[in-house]
C-alpha cells in the first residue's frame, strides 16, 4: 500500500473537505445512457410514414402478441436462435423476467411442472456480485435466493454443480455477459458447465439475462469478450428447454423507450405465449417497428452500437486510469471490455463507509451492498461503479473524490 | 315475426349461397379501429424534439415507474381522480389488470389481506355479456368466474349484493360504460349500490375497465351516457379502497402503440407501487410524452373522439338501420351511444348456428358464446357485433348477409 506512505488521514480530510465546499450534486447510482448516447437515436423517430410491418399488419393496430417479424428477426440474431423462438415485448426486458418467473411460480415452466409457488421454498441461484433488480423479483415472487461467488470466468461452477443436486433449487438468475456489476463474461466452459450439469429439478430454468450483449467498448474483436450461445450449448446437451434468454434496447435506444424480447426453446416459447393469452393483445408494435427499421440487422446494431462506445469508452478509461494511479494495492477492480459497470472491490469493511462518504461530498453512488441479497455484502467490499451517465467533466470531479474516500475509509478502518 | 311470412326457407337459401359465391372475406371478430381511425393520430408521431417532461426528466431516459407528471394528469382528469392516484403504464390496459390481479393473488390487495390464491376457490363476479378477456384472465390466475346477468341499467344488483355475502367472492371484474359488448352504462344507482354494499370479503376490489370513457358515438350531451365516478362514489360511502380504475388510449390513438393506466386510492396505488418495484425501471416515458403532447387536457380528447365518432358513427347507424328493418320482432340488440359493439340477441339457439353461416360465407364474427365465461351461452343467443373495423361499404355487405344468416337459423330451429 505504498500509495498511503506519503499521505496522512489529515492531509486527505483537508482535500476531502475542499472538495465538499464544492457543493456539487452527482448522481453516480444507476446505469444509464448519458444525453449524447440518447441523441444518436434521434432517427429512430423518425417513422412517420409506412406502418405496415412485413407481415402486412399496421403495427397501429391491435396485432400478434409474440410480437412483428422483423422485430423477431432482430433479436433472434442478437440472441442466436430462429425468429419463431422469440418473443418481442413492450419497452423492459426486466417486465419480460419477472412475467416468465411469474408463471413459473403460478404455472410451473411446462404443462405439468409443480408451480413453484406450492413448494416450500423454491431457490434461485444468483451468482453474485450481481444486480440488484433481479434479487429484488426473486423476493417479491416469494423465490428464496442462494448467492455463488463468480471468478474471472463466470459463477463458482464446482458450487453451482453440488448446489443443482437439491431439487428445490429451481433455477438461477444471471447477467453472463459484462456482468452487472462483475463486468465478467462468463467462459466458454462456464456456458457448457451449465447447460450440461445434471439438475435435481427437471424444471431447472436458467434466467439469462443477456442486456449486454452488443454492449462492447472497442471496436476490435481481440479487445471484445466473446460469449458462448446458451441455447445451442443447452440444446446440445439434450437440455434445451433449460434456458430462457433475455435482452433489449434499452442501452442501444432509449432506455426509457425501448424494446425487449425473450428466447427460448419452441416448448418454452408455446408456453409463454399460451399463458400470455389473456395478459394482453399485443405489445407496442409501433415502438418495434421503429426500431427494427432503425437496425435492421447485426451490422447496423454494430454500427451503432460503436457510436455508443465511442462516448462511453473515455469514460470508463478515465475511471480505470485514476483508480489504477490512486489506489494500486489498496484495493482491486474489474477491467470490464464492454457493459455499464466497474465492479470495485474496498478493503474489507470499507464499502459502506465510502458510499457514504461521496454521498457527504454530493456524489450519490448505488448504495454498498446492492449487488448482493438483501443488500448483505459479507465483506462490506463491493462498490457498483456507473460511468456512463455523468458528462466526462463531472465524471472527472467524482474520479477526485472517490479515491480520497477510499483512502480516507481505508485508514479509518486501520486506526 | 312479420317479416318472415313473406320469405321462404328455400328463398332465403337461395340469397345466401349467392351471397357466399362473392366469394368475400371479411373480418369483423374484433374490436379494432379501422385505418381511417388511426390516421387521426398521425400528428401525435411528430415528438421528434423536447423530451423533457415537466419534471425536467429525459423521458427516453429511465425514469420514474409510475409515469411522467403530464401523463399522470391526462389519465387522472379521464377518470376522475387526482393524477397522484394514477400509475400510467405501457400499451395494454389488459396488462395493467392483469398484473393487479395476479398480484391480489400472489400477495393480497393490500398489506396483510390473505393472498387469493391461499384460498380455495376465490370467486369474482362478472357480469354477462361480457368481455372474454377478463373470463380468460380470471381463468389463467385460478379465480372462478360467476356469471352475473346484465340489464340496461347495469348488472343484477340484487343478485350481486346476495353474493358478495360469501366470503369468498372476492371482487368483480365489468366494462361499466358502453360495455363490451352489452353497451350498457352503469346507471349512478348502480354505482351507488356496488360502492355502498356490504361484502363479506374486507378485501373485496371491482376491476372497473372504463376502456370506453371518452368513446362517445354523439357530440350532444343529451345523446350519450354519464358515468357516474365510481372512486367518489367508493370513497363517499366509506370504501374507498374497493375500486381499481383502469383505460387507455387504445382506440383514441393506436390500438397497437396507445399508453394505459390505472386509479385508484392512495392506498391502493402505493401497494401496486410497492410490488412494481423490481418488475421493471419504467415502462414507456417516450410514448408517454407523446401522448400528453398530443391530448394534452379533456378539450383535446373531445375533439379527437368526435373525429372517431365521424368515421364510425355511420357504421353502427348501418348496422343498427338494417337490423331494425330485417329483424324487428325476430330479434333484439342493443342501441348503443358509445364504445365499440352492437350487443345482438338472435332467438334462443340460433347464436352459434348464424356464426358458422357467417364463416362459411366468408364473414368472420366473434365466436358465439364468446361473451360468456368458458364461451358458454346459455341461451346460445348472444352475438357481439364488432362494427369499426370493416369501411363501410364492407359493412354494407356484411349487413346483407348477417339476417339472412339469422332468419335462415331461426327457420332451420323452427324445423
Amino acid at each position: 500500500m505504498n500509495m498511503m506512505n506519503n499521505e496522512t488521514l489529515d492531509g486527505l480530510r483537508a482535500r476531502y473537505e475542499a472538495f465538499k465546499a464544492r457543493g456539487l450534486k452527482l448522481d453516480m447510482s444507476r446505469g444509464k445512457p448519458d444525453a449524447a448516447q440518447l441523441e444518436l437515436s434521434r432517427p429512430m423517430l423518425d417513422l412517420r410514414d409506412g406502418f405496415l410491418s412485413e407481415d402486412g399488419t399496421d403495427t397501429r393496430n391491435y396485432g400478434d402478441p409474440l410480437g412483428i417479424p422483423e422485430a423477431r428477426r432482430l433479436f433472434g440474431a442478437l440472441l442466436g436462435v430462429d425468429p419463431a423462438q422469440v418473443i418481442v415485448g413492450g419497452s423492459a426486458s426486466l417486465n419480460l423476467i419477472f412475467d416468465a418467473l411469474t408463471r413459473a411460480v403460478l404455472h410451473g415452466p411446462l404443462p405439468g411442472d409443480t408451480p413453484w409457488g406450492k413448494l416450500p421454498g423454491a431457490k434461485i441461484l444468483c451468482p453474485v456480485p450481481g444486480y440488484d433488480w433481479h434479487f429484488g423479483m426473486c423476493d417479491t415472487l416469494g423465490l428464496e435466493v442462494v448467492p455463488v461467488p463468480t471468478y474471472d470466468d463466470g459463477p463458482d461452477m464446482d458450487m453451482i454443480e453440488s448446489l443443482v443436486r437439491d431439487p428445490a433449487v429451481k433455477g438461477m438468475i444471471c447477467v453472463p455477459m459484462y456482468g452487472n456489476p462483475s463486468g465478467v463474461t462468463y467462459s466458454d466452459e462456464t456456458v457448457d458447465r451449465l447447460a450440461r450439469m445434471d439438475t435435481a429439478a427437471p424444471d431447472f430454468r436458467i434466467i439469462w439475462d443477456n442486456a449486454y450483449c452488443a454492449h462492447h467498448l472497442y471496436p476490435e474483436a481481440e479487445r471484445r469478450d466473446h460469449l458462448k450461445n446458451m441455447y445451442a450449448a443447452c440444446a446440445a446437451a439434450g437440455h434445451e428447454d433449460r434456458v430462457l434468454m433475455f435482452t433489449s434496447t434499452s442501452k442501444m435506444t432509449f432506455a426509457g423507450g425501448g424494446v425487449s424480447s425473450m428466447a427460448a426453446s419452441p416448448r418454452n416459447i408455446a408456453r409463454q405465449a399460451a399463458l400470455m393469452t389473456y395478459q394482453l393483445v399485443c405489445y407496442d408494435k409501433v415502438n418495434q417497428l421503429r426500431h427494427a427499421r432503425f437496425l435492421p440487422d447485426l451490422a447496423a446494431v454494430e454500427a451503432h452500437m460503436m457510436k455508443h462506445a465511442a462516448i462511453i469508452r473515455p469514460k470508463f478509461e478515465l475511471v480505470l486510469e485514476v483508480l489504477e494511479r490512486e489506489l494500486s494495492g489498496l484495493a482491486r477492480w474489474s477491467k470490464p471490455r464492454g457493459g455499464y459497470f466497474i465492479c470495485f472491490y474496498a478493503p474489507k469493511g470499507c464499502a459502506k463507509r465510502i458510499v457514504q462518504l461521496c454521498a457527504e461530498a454530493g456524489v450519490t453512488l448505488t448504495p454498498a451492498g446492492s449487488p448482493y441479497p438483501h443488500g448483505y455484502d459479507p465483506d462490506d467490499s463491493v462498490i457498483r461503479i456507473a460511468p456512463t451517465y455523468p458528462p466526462l467533466e463531472e465524471l472527472r470531479q467524482v474520479m477526485e473524490l472517490f479515491p480520497l474516500a477510499v483512502k480516507i475509509a481505508a485508514m479509518e478502518m486501520r486506526n
